[in-house]
């Protein structure tokens, strides 16, 4: 399976999933800026998922630039991560229009969450069906530090679950640190 | 013809057929979360039509990989493999909506035949265009497996269109089945 | 300009604008096969003006085939051509809503009619920039061609103009027989 | 980090932000062409939007033909890019329904402003990243002409600031000023 069409179709679904979270900043009815003021909380929650989404585009860019094939499970695998990500416009327009109830930051953590775990699996799959470009070594420290950032983030996940209980705007919150990290990390790799 | 940018194009129109797939989940009107239960229904719909769409997308590439022009007719095909492909949205909103009704499984039914019917076609005249790339032999075997699938897949609609009067739900349950034994095909080929 | 990208993005606004009519199939509100029936005319025009925008876009990918640079007047004018293209969708919806309105069978006669026009001025830049490509004889043989199609298509628009008055249902007629004369044009040429 | 994907992406994105524009022309509900009379002022400032979008897209096609790599603050700037493009779909039908109103003038000027800003940030980091591939004069020439249009376009900003209080209108003239001083810059070069 060449990796360039599966490039390609990450690319437009990526593309196209960032466009349907736009298409939710609805025009307002009135000519006052009081109209856009309303729309802010979402426009918010639509920085910080696009940024998400943005970070996690470039992690993936820059395993398939050193990759060479796509076995048949990293296939269906990133059919799964593209499943994972579907449900992130709804959860983000959710999250927008109550951002203090508990029910919507734990759908929103919850569907982030699912989502990285799908990235990981995809991240595993595809280094361990290239193993003959990767040295012995490289592939090991690569699947090391894989499995720290997992940890970390699963521990994470775990304590925010009870802080999103009595503070719900947590799960927002965590997003953005979250991509934060993941920007700085990536800045100073 | 120049294969690419036929390849570019459905590519194109497969990211963005799941993506209007994925715009029919509606953002619920209430914080709690009975409003994302209520989506279940289609999220599970969804999935199903995502996948069958996955299975014909995966095998589309595989036939495009081992050839090297488009032919005309192949070309009108094309076109006509993505019209049949057109209406998937609409019937798995449909379906989703009244999944115990009879004409809606009836329909959705219908779509998912007329689609792989003109997969069938389209994968007939791809593989006609390009007899100089093939032996005589593979080209007589795959057009064996193929007409060997069109008739299990033939007999087993004609035997669900009966099932579907007395068991509505069977339209459904058939298209998981059809995939899964895709995805099963397609990893012990 | 290479021609490259240009290319992918007019495969991009295709793909879209084919999307965006599909969207205009509705989701029926009742269960019963009557809801789907309701659709049929919408159905009928999309396909129609799906074939006229593939006829539009084969034609455009041999031009691209042939050439080397897009001239910046071309790539002007293939911004202009996306443009002419983009009230296609809703001309489409519009004349599947009332087709028996001799107002609406204007406008998306009128709508098509522009696009042709901007198609005719883009094949002229196109292949004016790329001179180097051709032989002499070659562009005056292809210039020739395309007068005499424009000539063609003038004259019949003018005339359905009249018919068009008298009988409205000839606006979607017109375009099922311009389709249908490039198709058989593409495969005998 | 290869260019070529980051290019793809900005095509898809830059391909669908003009289809939401074009997804805001509504069906009319009525046959007659007061129908379309009333969608008059939206399609108007679609096509300038359009003509806006096309020209940054234009510029950012030239710069992305001359450079190799895509440095790390450079792919952020080019999120931040997109970022910024995205409410114009909205600002757009925001002015189209209001367009004799200060603040939905006010908040078009905004929104096509940052945007300039983001593309001038995008153009300096991109070409800094790639400081290998100029001579040490031509990347002087350039960024003394940036500078050049940056103080011009700031200029010309602050001023229709004070007009745009007076004359709402002016929002929308400037933009078309904008556009086709670019045009013209982009034919004269």
């Amino acid at each position: 399976m060449p990796k360039s069409r599966v490039e390609a179709c990450d690319d437009a679904v990526i593309a196209i999933i960032m466009t349907i979270m736009i298409l939710e900043i609805k025009v307002p009815e009135t000519a006052s800026f009081s109209g856009i003021i309303e729309q802010l909380p979402y426009f918010a929650a639509f920085v910080i998922s696009a940024i998400m989404i943005s970070t996690g585009w470039y992690n993936l860019m820059n395993i398939f630039k050193s990759i060479k094939v796509v076995s048949k499970p990293a296939f269906w695998s990133n059919i799964l991560f593209l499943l994972c990500m579907s449900p992130a416009p709804m959860a983000t327009a959710w999250v927008a229009r109550f951002p203090f109830s508990r029910h919507t930051e734990y759908f929103y953590f919850f569907v982030f969450i699912v989502w990285y775990l799908s990235y990981y699996l995809l991240d595993y799959l595809l280094v361990k069906g290239n193993q003959r470009e990767f040295s012995n070594d490289k592939i090991k420290q690569h699947q090391r530090i894989n499995r720290f950032h997992l940890a970390i983030e699963v521990s994470c996940a775990l304590i925010s679950l009870v802080i999103i209980y009595f503070f719900p705007l947590w799960g927002i919150i965590f997003s953005i640190l979250t991509a934060l990290s993941w920007i700085l990390y990536s800045c100073f790799k």
